[in-house]
């Protein structure tokens, strides 16, 4: 486990490395979010049958994973049912099928896009839902009615957590505001989000300091969620643990939007804590995940890396994927740098 | 380009980012050396044909790399030249058939492996060479015969650098007593080599500043030559250039042995110099690198993960890559867990 072996005032000093207690130790406190489902339901409209979800949840249990996340919780009146499956919605019936009453120590959570969830009615008290954790993602300019949703999903008895998307085209000035509103409101956890896989990890090390800053005032954690464009997820990962994160997100076999995230497999390698294993990871990720590959083509690729670098959205290289002149990189290049 | 955003003595503030000189600046110092033709030839017995030679060539030119490693000097009484292709002794008649009188800026360079050269007789003076930079890799134990090898090569008149191997088996004594050695030969370039892809980013940072420490007071530089088997071999790169490292290793597609090598466009992509461009590698990649990977399996894999994160040589796992069951990632970390 790294993060304490002192990068903070880091010295070429033999002292850093001799002090090596916290790097064959572990941090209790951290604690892994699998959204396998979750961010890799974005590949294929949340179209996942219930062999797959029973899988991943199989996995997570006997990895000693903390929370997995099952899906969104989006409202039926803005997305049609027909076009994505059930893990866009979460309803408990759905969830209950699968989990069960979930008599396990895996917590479940579910993401909730600002504007985009019937969130009064269609978060219901916790002693009726399967759900643990309610995780709020919103854009810089919805942070109000973010706060709402956390509200919300703190009265009725969540943990919460808030996931501020895209700030890698932020101001600052604006995302200090953000930490600030946000510190102030009753959610447990506030997440450095790296939407276009576009940071590095100076980068990550100075955000995460913000963002530590703003939640340890005010007596919450932070966590990290990372995208792969830059083969950096993984670094991110651990550069946010130096820092301090202790919510981590990753997903089996990197599953997820595009570039995809943070791979599980690595992280369960890496952490020292003993309620991890890796092993059932990779058995997943044989048996169930990777054979997804053939059809939904998640992970590093050229385009991704152009997006990442040039801190875009990945929607064009993800357009740009699934069409069939896919491999002729150079025209995507020479296309997104006009468009730059 | 990374490395000014004074890291070394970070703290949670903003006038770390506010001195954002050396982030959109660059720093002249650093050079690219190319290593996909050297490396990647570790897959296929080094039997590139010479269009394949020519393109890469092109590729670093158009792209302004700084050196083009083209293959190893090895002894024709060593290894049969019936079982590897031209690439394993570099004749200069080989060479000179693809590159002419090389009538670039690219400098070319090749590896000369200790105890596997006949380096008083094919080390030919500079002036009757197309051989500008000669790299001798050694383990720890043959750092006296490296430092005869890179005396041969500076006295006929070349750049030398050394590359320590498998240092993450090393004990720290004895690799302190090999910088020390090398500090003291006229070797102008010393290499922190990550050899079985096993480094964390502390780590590199840790040994990065020894490196710096020894070679520095010597009016050497340090290079860094990764390995993708935990997905760190960019981030790691990245993280040397930040120590101080000035020569870096990098391969298009990342093509190289077993999980390969930090790949040339994405280095290319953040180092900020004027002279390097991105367009000649993505070409390249797609039209000449890429397709070898139907039939040579580098790239970032489970297997590649495992011998990585348990600090051992890649072979066991490039061994089970080729192997009909190569897609059994199970099987591979029982037999894996088994023999440590």
């Amino acid at each position: 486990m790294g993060g304490t072996m002192n990068s903070k005032d880091n010295q070429p000093d033999a002292s850093i490395v001799k002090d090596s207690k916290g790097w064959v130790s572990y941090r209790p406190e951290l604690k892994i979010l699998d959204c396998t489902i979750r961010d890799g339901g974005l590949m294929n409209d949340h179209k996942f049958d219930n062999k797959f979800i029973k899988a991943i949840y199989d996995a997570c249990v006997d990895a000693g994973v903390d929370y997995m996340e099952i899906g969104y919780k989006c409202d039926r009146k803005l997305f049609t049912p027909t076009q994505y499956g059930p893990w866009k919605f979460c309803d408990e019936s759905d969830m209950k099928k699968v989990l069960g009453e979930n008599e396990t120590d895996l917590k479940i959570s579910v993401m909730a896009d600002v504007e985009r969830t019937d969130y009064k009615n269609d978060f219901l008290k916790k002693e009726e839902s399967l759900i643990d954790l309610i995780r709020v993602a919103t854009y810089i300019h919805q942070i109000p009615t973010a706060i709402e949703y956390i509200k919300e999903a703190h009265d009725k008895g969540y943990e919460t957590s808030v996931n501020i998307m895209a700030i890698s085209t932020v101001q600052e000035w604006e995302l200090d505001a953000a930490l600030e509103a946000l510190a102030n409101s009753p959610v447990d956890t506030i997440y450095l989000v790296d939407s276009f896989g576009s940071l590095y990890q100076e980068q990550v090390s100075y955000l995460m300091r913000k963002y530590l800053k703003a939640a340890n005032a005010a007596g919450k954690q932070v966590g990290i969620h990372t995208h792969n464009n830059l083969q950096l997820a993984y670094s991110n990962t651990i550069t946010a643990i130096i820092e301090g994160a202790n919510m981590l997100d990753a997903t089996i076999d990197g599953m997820g939007r595009g570039s995809g995230n943070c791979p599980l497999e690595l992280l369960t390698g890496f952490l020292h804590n003993p309620k991890y294993h890796q092993r059932p990871v990779i058995k997943c990720l044989q048996e169930t995940v990777r054979p997804l590959r053939k059809n939904l083509l998640w992970g590093y690729e050229v385009p991704y890396l152009l997006t990442g670098q040039l801190n875009l959205h990945p929607r064009s290289a993800m357009k740009f994927m699934e069409s069939a002149e896919n491999q002729d990189y150079v025209k995507f290049y020479d296309t997104v740098f006009q468009e730059e």
